[in-house]
């Protein structure tokens, strides 16, 4: 069925049901002017949006409505994640062509639907509008954090080390495997990093909660996140390169290519790990933790104002921003 | 300066200036992984989002780049309007062709910043796009209310009044006197009821001060608002025709080109008035109040389930939602 068919009540009657998947200081979902949930005492309320725009930001012959549903709400819980919060409400913007069938709209929407179970998330509103453009998402979505551990990119201190969540530069290596049309099950890991990954949330709230001094997601590669933490926080930082975590299908896929790992990991993006900053004591306490099994000290902060790679043998590099730039 | 000069970063600061008009409650806008505000104690969160779509719902042919800014955030406002509720804070999400020009952007923005600083909402967070389409503005905003004083459609009850605020159908016909291309001066109020509509926060708050059981903002048409209401309410609504509020200039308007004002005021939309209901007592209180000067009794809600229109003639006619239905 075409959407011009169901028209837009119709499609919010169907894409309403299972949206809600914590009733638990949710007061009204979708369906009125405006929904109403009950903030936490003693919790801060966080608020992000990303937009993605077909063509731009996804390309509907490689990624499924399912994974594409997935990965709009996994971009925007990320966000939530590296300021040491919990997702809650998210609020669903669609620009639909007119020609647009429903099975694909009810596909994005299960898996929103899917990521929001994950991690509970619930969808309570939004808006649905025809476009005679590309297709285009807007995920808000709000989450609470206990407001003596929000972590910001400001905090790093000269001294502290700098960590990671998991592997980088796999979500780019998945794309660009995805962009070659290879089967996409001889690089399974580096495909669904791409296009379904998982954000940090829980390592987001313990990293906070053992003394990081700032966060950031890792959206649009390290070498940008790096920076984006320096700058805030009026500080420098030395990335080791021999220490940056690098997953085996990478390393295969990269040296097949004649291609360096590193350049995925410092220009790739869309990884959403986590990249902190930690003093080394509370850093020292905090990798012992079972959930930090995956982290990884990649650096230091310095006080001079850059970001330095030490290459393996020893050479330093300047790292400056080089992740996506929209309208660069 | 276009935008691909300025690149993300670069638009980002400029459009970050001036966005924080009520720093009360605010601890992080604009730059982080997400945004940061404290609920207040007592009162409920809300949260809206509506998505304006280039050629779907304007052309800037004959809107300028503030006034749409101005609209992008009034129909938000309208809609925490409809609720009783307080407009806080908005996130803004941009989907722009690269050929954008930085005057439009700053444009946009100083519209939606003038009406922020018209209804204390700070515009905290969002996110900038490159688009190969049509430009898409989608506007995020949360709001509080009291809890008891929150007011949803589904509250309407046989023998209370059906009021509204202020005068319908204006909006409609001052789009259709821009097609015309008339000059703009001869319907300065039709054209600004249209471009930069005035939402009713106060008077939403008020009647639910007042003892309003539901109400909705006039966005699709009063037909389709009345029906909205008894639908949700499972009532039906008797509307008279020669109650509804028509504008002097919406009637000399309809004159000139043979037309029936009531269609405008039952069809058009984008009036961003209120509709609502209220037991008669109630009302009676209500309507002497000062603020409540535009408001007008047009009807009163039955038990019989469906919307009436009784003519001048006594007529009586269904009236079903012919409002404006994306996708349709």
């Amino acid at each position: 069925m075409n959407l011009k068919t169901l028209g837009e009540f119709g499609l919010i009657d169907l894409i309403k049901q299972g949206t809600i998947v914590e009733p638990n200081g949710l007061e009204l979902g979708i369906g009125d002017d405006a929904a109403a949930f009950w903030p936490e005492p003693g919790r801060l309320q966080l608020l992000t949006a990303d937009m993605l725009v077909e063509t731009v930001h996804f390309d509907l012959k490689w990624i499924s409505p399912w994974q594409l549903g997935y990965k709009s709400l996994a971009v925007n819980i990320s966000d939530i994640a590296a300021m040491g919060g919990r997702p809650r409400q998210a609020a669903v913007s669609l620009s639909l062509p007119q020609t647009s069938s429903v099975e694909f709209v009810v596909e994005l929407y299960e898996g929103m639907k899917s990521i929001g179970r994950e991690y509970g998330v619930n969808i309570i509103g939004g808006d649905t509008v025809s476009s005679p453009g590309p297709i285009v998402i807007n995920v808000t979505l709000t989450g609470d954090v206990v407001p003596e551990r929000m972590i910001r990119r400001s905090g790093a201190c000269p001294g502290d080390l700098v960590l990671v969540t998991g592997c980088l530069g796999d979500s780019a290596a998945g794309l660009a495997w995805l962009l070659t049309e290879n089967p996409v099950e001889q690089a399974p890991h580096l495909i669904s990093a791409h296009l379904t990954p998982k954000p940090q949330v829980s390592l987001g709230q313990a990293a906070a909660a053992a003394g990081a001094t700032a966060m950031d997601d890792v959206s649009d590669g390290l070498a940008s996140e790096a920076n984006e933490i320096a700058n805030a926080s009026q500080v420098g930082i030395i990335i080791y390169a021999d220490k940056i975590p690098l997953s085996s299908e990478l390393q295969c896929f990269a040296s097949r290519n004649g291609q360096d790992c590193l350049d995925y990991a410092l220009y790739g993006g869309e990884d959403y790990q986590l990249l902190f900053t930690m003093p080394p004591q509370a850093a020292q306490c905090f990798l012992q933790l079972e959930i930090a099994g995956s982290c990884r000290v990649i650096g230091e902060v310095c006080s001079e104002r850059q970001v330095t790679l030490i290459a393996n043998d020893g050479s330093k590099v300047a790292i400056k921003p080089k992740g996506y730039n929209h309208f660069r």
